[in-house]
């Protein structure tokens, strides 16, 4: 599908059609799309949980506002963002290395290097590691979003969610940060979509501050 | 182009052309394509510096280990995300309300409604104010690239820049958070482009946590 029709016509749908699933190769594919996104030394420190049973999509609607499509959707992804996912602990931190040598990006003595540069860049704070995790999986999830409409699935990225008691509820570690869900399926074609909504115009988006 | 394509073939680089401008008129499309990414309540809370003067560039660059890309690509952003971007001063935030009203999505009534939705959501703490911040403009940021690469530009996302010294040296107002650089230009055909870097598959991405 055309780049500019993707991006054109992506939107967040409110209802999607309970009676489509969606084959596991299909979502599957969505993912391989979205994992192409870049990060930061790719590092790619993000993960998704992806609900498909009913069970589990209404363990996670009662901690999002109880919105349906939560669980109407057939599968509703957990984002994850991990602000861990800079340190020497963390094995895809170990792997990238590793592929980084293999490329000749790097060499065995760069180790030191490499592991510098990531504490002084995303170690810094709290604040830094949560920019790290959030701007990051906010790169993937939107890959995911336009890999979905690219391939005739619609998605809807939502906030109203309790981050703590979503954690709690599927014992999801401490170090990850919920940055959204996205519910994605096949929009009920019963239902009127809303019109496209406002979007600030590129002079809104172009700032300078200097007088 | 094809999304497929685009998603696939987009590609960080290091070295552009230092011989090739971008019309104005091309930045202004990137831009107004990045425009239809979706965000919380359609706040938008992102904004670009776009820098094209060599002067503001060597600028940016000191602050930003040096790195000659910053300088050689015809034009380099500096992405902001506000982390007041959901109070009800924010001038977008009013503009957002109205045009809510204007679809029928809201009524005059519903204004105490949607300023308390906005505070509980992400006015909760410094955190939850910048990971507002940083995964909306994490989406805008991935929009940009993805639609630099349709129409033909290469793009590279940095992180090593000193965020403190690039807000004070172009008097960027506290409440922004700068997530990314992103240099934007035509590849440099005389260099040889990286193989593509290693992605975690999408078995590495799905996880559960529960026992």
């Amino acid at each position: 599908m055309d780049f500019n029709h993707v991006i054109n016509q992506r939107r967040a749908v409110n209802f999607f059609d309970t009676t489509q699933e969606i084959p596991e190769a299909l979502i599957h594919q969505v993912i391989d799309m979205a994992s192409k996104t870049p990060s930061s030394f790719n590092l790619q420190p993000w993960s998704l949980m992806a609900l498909t049973h009913i069970e589990d999509k209404l363990r996670l609607q009662r901690h999002a506002m109880n919105q349906p499509k939560v669980s109407e959707a057939p599968v509703t992804f957990v984002v994850l963002g991990d602000r861990k996912g800079w340190t020497d602990e963390n094995p895809f931190v170990e792997r990238a290395f590793q592929e980084m040598i293999k490329t000749g990006a790097a060499t065995d003595e760069s180790r030191n290097w490499f592991s510098g540069a990531r504490k002084k860049l995303y170690g810094g704070d709290e604040e830094t590691q949560l920019a790290f995790a959030c701007k990051n999986a906010g790169f993937f999830s939107m890959s995911l979003m336009l890999a979905a409409k690219s391939l005739g699935l619609d998605t809807h990225p939502m906030d109203g969610f309790d981050q703590a008691a979503v954690k709690k509820e599927f014992s999801i570690p401490d170090h990850y940060w919920i940055p959204v869900l996205i519910a994605m399926g096949y929009f009920d074609q019963t239902k009127v979509l809303s019109p496209p909504k406002w979007r600030k115009s590129v002079d809104d988006i172009l700032v300078r501050f200097e007088s």
